[in-house]
């Protein structure tokens, strides 16, 4: 993955690419996190195959995109009309091709400066939570990670993440405990977190808060002054001031 | 196929079903092109799948359902965060599964009256080119076929048939030679005309008219007007009135 959806680390494709070539072997990066979010170039960097999806860049749902460099050889798995050289057989959906194009468009233009200002929401959503709710950790790479993602432990306060999500969303605050691939097995620590070291209680605690070009200033101010709120009313008996910080597992940074 | 594309003859799909199940072989049918047109009833006739498609009958593209009965046990051939299932690992297109569901209701609703009239138009068609080009025959069953399809060729005139779908699309009237599928293999005859009994020649030479729910009889009557004039001009060579009958190919009657 080029970037984790889970926790937000964006990987060194780059680097891996260019030692999977050194050893003769093809590269693919699933970048449907990371596609129009930070820059992926396929003339700069040697990677033969990605994969992107469009509504992960604003674009409509049921459309994605495989890119394959020139020499590459591909079988299909689905057989029928012959369409797309015989690699996807099934009616185009010229539609979705289309949107998917003009949000690609749009995303690449916008992506510079989208990135700045989601790091800066990203960053104020840190430090006042640092203050408000100091159990709560950055899960994943401090900087390598997407502009907009945020994925929040709350030390000693895992069982919290599920009922967070629940009352934010009653607020209007959508937020996501772990994947939605993996909402059907919700009860299941994420296998991502236990190879980072978390083990099964809090490896179910987490908080995704992704920010995107649609969300304002404002709708983070809001989720600041109802997250601490939020956190004291599910769980009153705790004093969040005075619990034990834990040390951080491999890659999770602490907030303060 | 319950009913074929490219020459709008519905199978006897429930017969075939029987058979299967006598002989303890599992059923499908792809029935994408006989969705919301005619009747399919998988209480009533021992269908083991059914695969249809959201755009043949007004729905969005993109998307499709294959029906599944119970106790049918199938392998996915995608990967990945298993959703439905397991079955077909990808975010769901929530958007199109809505259109899909609501575009099938109103066909279903409407499906016996825009089967009588799509059929009295057709009829209406084969009527009035029985008289002005004499040489069109019907390809494809006489009655058991889908209501607002219409196969023709053009005796003798095979070679007619691509240029009277690019001159009747410069007047806009949309009609296909051949299938969408082949468009791509648009010089190769298709191997349904051939199993038919049609020579290479004569498989070329299809004309596919369909009516569909937004089709209205000025249409209709505007195509009648258009494609007698047009053969003319395309070959005024050809003395319409005279040149021989060919004998019908195997499911093949003439017009007049």
């Amino acid at each position: 993955m080029a970037a984790s959806n889970l926790v937000g680390t964006v990987q060194p494709i780059d680097e891996l690419a260019h030692i999977a070539k050194e050893y003769g072997a093809l590269f693919h990066t699933d970048a449907v996190q990371a596609g129009g979010k930070i820059p992926i170039d396929v003339k700069r960097s040697p990677l033969d195959m990605v994969s992107l999806s469009a509504h992960k860049l604003h674009g409509p749902k049921g459309i994605g995109a495989l890119f394959v460099r020139r020499g590459v050889e591909l079988s299909p798995i689905v057989f029928g009309g012959g369409q797309e050289r015989g690699l996807r057989s099934a009616t185009e959906n010229v539609a979705a091709i289309v949107g998917f194009g003009v949000a690609a468009e749009i995303a690449r233009e916008e992506m510079e400066a989208e990135s700045t200002r989601l790091k800066q929401l990203r960053e104020k959503i840190i430090r006042r939570l640092a203050q408000t709710v100091p159990q709560a950790y950055v899960i994943g790479h401090p900087e390598r990670r997407l502009p907009g993602h945020l994925s929040l432990g709350f030390a000693g306060q895992e069982v919290l993440a599920g009922r967070l999500v629940q009352h934010l969303d009653k607020t209007g605050v959508a937020v996501s405990a772990g994947s939605a691939c993996n909402a059907h097995h919700a009860d299941k620590p994420s296998g991502v977190l236990l190879a980072m070291g978390f083990d099964s209680e809090r490896a179910r605690g987490l908080v995704r808060i992704t920010l995107g070009r649609f969300n304002t200033e404002e709708e983070v101010d809001r989720l600041l002054e109802i997250l601490p709120a939020l956190v004291a009313e599910l769980d009153p008996s705790t004093d969040w001031t005075t619990s034990p910080q834990l040390a951080g597992p491999v890659l999770a940074g602490t907030l303060a």
